[in-house]
């Protein structure tokens, strides 16, 4: 944060047109804090936006600070919240509902239509100095959460919380279809939490590669629609791609869960409807992070029962953001870059 | 039963032949009963059997006595069964799990693959003058389960195990795709458990009126893919039509469940995913019915707070099954046939 | 409410001693509503104030508006409401969290501790002309529900919410220790939801009278520990006896649930844990009420399925309220009394 | 086993009167294994058949065999299983239910009144050459769990099996009241599955001092009723002490779980029955294992996610069975004996 009541931002502007510039903080509500943000990951929809200006429906209409994965610490509480946690390290929640939402109050306030996401258009995202932000959303990082890796725990979230509506994996057969930066952290939870064999497919076998040394048992290359494996108990489509989703539930045993995790490249596509019924399978979708994700990712980062090391694969400063989304487009091999946003401010600011 | 060993049964030899020839009785087992059969209501199933030779993947091979949806009167106990339920009035659950099956020792012992159903050939069923089954799998029958409608208990635990499966109805806005006896039966159901609204469709205006007759808030004619609705809370599709199971899925809010109860009239359909995954659907597969599902019928029915009555549109006896069969295939007001077993055994054997 | 920007309101400042008075109205905030209101029903906690002076470890510390079993109408909303709101009827549900509290997030919304009671001293209550609450704690009547019932939805969530936490009781065996109001309203919820049996005990035979009206199955005079029943499925302690709590939990079947729902007259209690251990019984509390609890409550009473006309045991106005705690205490036969603000209020008002 | 259809088997006569004697093998049924036992781990209720004649309310009646945490090897298989399955390691769950059991098929097989546990008088346990059991329940055991710990492989179950029904701990901070091999086998297993803090409590410093070994986060000495902890979000009694179940259920926060895995010490104990209503709590027997518990235990110790060598601190031959049983009741050291049934055995057999 620089001095001025201004902090730097990366700001898309339009199609592969990224800025960074001032851009006014905001003022701490009551039950908000302000977070220095120190370091952001770039995700998928980062990349959509970059260089399409769009993600799925949303549209870029006007300029907008991207990026949702990050963290950073606590400089400024609003007037109810315990001044203790001023200097607090921590991973940002980038999805707030409105207070007392209906499907809040349900347990499932992130799927309220209510949701405002950080670093959806047109809402301003993480690549900044600073963000204000509601403090239940601002979760605290124990040491044991390295800098290099804090920012990963948004997607390890995605993971955990995968995990949760696909219930117990102990002791289970395991498939999960797509080994990007979500399906190895979701191979890693599983593991974690005493999966007895994990069986994992790719298009690129440089992520199947990737898969096995994180300690998949069975790591298969494939088209996405043409194989299919099992029984297994439980699959977490981690691809977004129609044949991999159907093929993962035509791998299920009798009253077998299949998670969708990845973001579907269609809105519809074929789906075998008949061994859903027919052996009473469950099919769920999972959004972002619900309730206690973020513990939970913390928790297993903190403990070290998950390498989030292996997944970094460059840093770039706040400056060269433009750099850093180019490489993630055009470098295959790159699994998550983070974004170091500290640094820059903070030449400035102390 | 008649007096000499054997019962006179509906045997199925091939498309539209179906003959009443007497058959060996089975000898009673230790943890078995025998029941004399009373009444049998057919199904769809027993419909594709007799015109087409087949139901679905499973094909007539060789002579199979008919029926599954039957009650009758324990006349006989194995060693291990207490001796006073001989007299008891039983609604027969057909689909019978290994002992210790695996799935069943999990709960969820209908999807076992070991499961042996009453009526699919080459297992032959109810339409006959006596069976032998398990004593677990006879559900006695309160007084007020009247014998008209007793038949129609496994048709209703189709129904209370749909709603099992789907989860507190509630105050809940209910969507139903399909207004067949399955549709009727599931509408009845969910009123009675609490539901606010109910949103039935079906292509024949007769079944709607009837749906509207039992209780439904709305019902709505429908080619089965083209309306949607909504939004619902929880949607039970009762159909099997691929267009309509997408547009249940399409009706429902955020969170919302979706349960197959219909058997899908194709193996792989358009579908959905992206809503699936965007809103955290939950699709449940329902198959039969599982743990508790007959209990639930009997004491639904039993309390008076189901009309079988109204589904009931014909009766035969045993001995006019094929003309039953026959009426059932061509007229499509009937919802459902009973085939009365008792009063033709009862003649020989008393 | 009057037109000076103030309201009538029944305030306790002590021991029997209960004023009738004006008090400010507040103003709306953004996500509030102003709720005329139009009735409120008299609650054991608020007879334990009056008489008290406390109610369990909470006292009377300021003179504070008694009553949190409320209805009225919507006559003002926050900028950020729907306009379409005011004329609303609703009921008010008078437990409102923190905005984004962390249990709240988690669907237990109930049990944070940041939870404001409406007429828990030092926070006002709803004997007044008028109450300012968060939306989305304003639950819209359907006409179904009349006036004359409408304070009576917070009762019958006390009972929805117990019976979520219970489980399904559809075609189980119910015991019901406690024959008050809860109880009674406990009692029409199971049987409304399907229950095949219902047992109930109390130590006043008029209550169980009235329990048989409404359709107990069985009902048994008794000193709250002396007596056990059994085997049910589900219990429910509507009564907070520590005696009929562990003659509950002694009740059970294997695998049994009981839910405490009456508040225990007593810190700590002998209780029969050897047999929650062996059976493997779920002991589950339920306080208020919780996720959907007035929604569930509003569909039972909108589509008639409770009776809830003939637990309203005497009506008075506001300016009478003093008398009407005094009643509630000396009449051992009152069930619910209501007290109409509206109708003094509207004098003034219109 | 010996080749004239006769085992020797350590047979319990009556209060520290155990005799190695010879007795007759049975016939292996069409569903049933021979399973030649080659280890069984002691418990407490061994301990307390030898010592006293009886455990809880169970007496020894006639001579019975003791002994029900086994493993062995598959020698012979009934007509209906698998020929493969010959030659398979398995671990033996002791509780068999009846075929079709009512709560079997409901998916709580283990607390079925039909159950039959091997072991428990007048049942013949474990000790011995050779069992007869259902196939269903002896379960093979991967090469990753030797010869040394596949014994513990039922308490690992009952561990696992508790943290199933008290729900996720992924993240959570937990309170484990006793310290004994189920209290550590309690820890292991939270631990294995993401526990963010564990606190143990026990009697004895060396207990506390292993389970600090073995990753415990705090060990307090407690005379367990005197101190509390908290708050926690899930607790497990392994003690059976009625004071430090009461003080696990006070350590409790909002919505908290407390599972009670350790036999209760008393039929009745002062329990605070008042906060389980306020604070929403659960309380969840745990009895034995149920459904995937094995699996599970098989899966963690396979993949070495528990540490099980370190609880074996004595072996003994089967001849020496008396002098073991002496060892663990006289020596509060030990933690788990465990009885080589199979060296002494083979020696005569093959």
């Amino acid at each position: 944060m620089d001095t001025d009541g201004q902090d730097l931002a990366a700001m898309l502007y339009g199609r592969r047109d990224l800025r960074i510039e001032h851009i006014e903080r905001g003022d701490v509500g009551p039950d908000q804090v302000r977070v220095e943000m120190h370091g952001v990951s770039l995700c998928g929809s980062d990349l959509h936006y970059y260089a399409d200006g769009r993600n799925g429906s949303n549209t870029l209409t006007q300029p907008t600070v991207l990026g949702h994965e990050g963290f950073g610490r606590i400089v400024e509480v609003g007037a109810d919240i315990n001044a203790d946690r001023v200097g607090d390290r921590v991973a940002v929640e980038p999805t707030v509902p409105a207070p007392h939402s209906p499907l809040g109050l349900r347990g499932h306030y992130n799927v309220d239509p209510s949701v405002v996401c950080f670093g959806s258009p047109p809402n301003n995202g993480l690549l900044r100095g600073s963000v204000v932000m509601p403090a239940a959303f601002a979760h605290s990082l124990p040491d044991a959460v390295t800098d290099d890796v804090a920012a990963l725990i948004e997607p390890l979230a995605v993971a955990t919380w995968a995990v949760s509506r696909a219930g117990s994996v102990l002791g289970k057969r395991i498939l999960i279809t797509g080994a990007g930066p979500i399906g190895l952290l979701v191979l890693q939870t599983v593991l974690a939490l005493g999966a007895r064999e994990v069986t994992i497919t790719d298009v690129s076998q440089a992520r199947l590669d990737a898969a096995v040394e994180l300690g998949a048992t069975t790591a298969v290359l494939s088209g996405g629609d043409a194989i299919e494996f099992g029984p297994a108990d439980t699959a977490f489509d981690c691809s977004g791609n129609p044949g991999a989703i159907a093929a993962a539930a035509r791998s299920l045993g009798p009253a077998g869960v299949l998670a969708l995790v990845g973001v579907p490249g269609r809105q519809e596509a074929e789906f075998p409807i008949s061994l859903v019924q027919r052996w009473e399978l469950d099919i769920r979708g999972c959004f972002r992070y619900g309730p206690d994700a973020f513990a939970q990712a913390i928790g297993l980062a903190a403990r070290g029962r998950v390498d989030l090391h292996s997944l970094v694969t460059s840093r770039y400063p706040l400056s060269e953001s433009a750099a850093a989304l180019e490489a993630a487009l055009s470098d295959p091999t790159q699994l998550k870059i983070v974004i170091e946003t500290a640094a820059q401010n903070s030449e400035e600011d102390r």
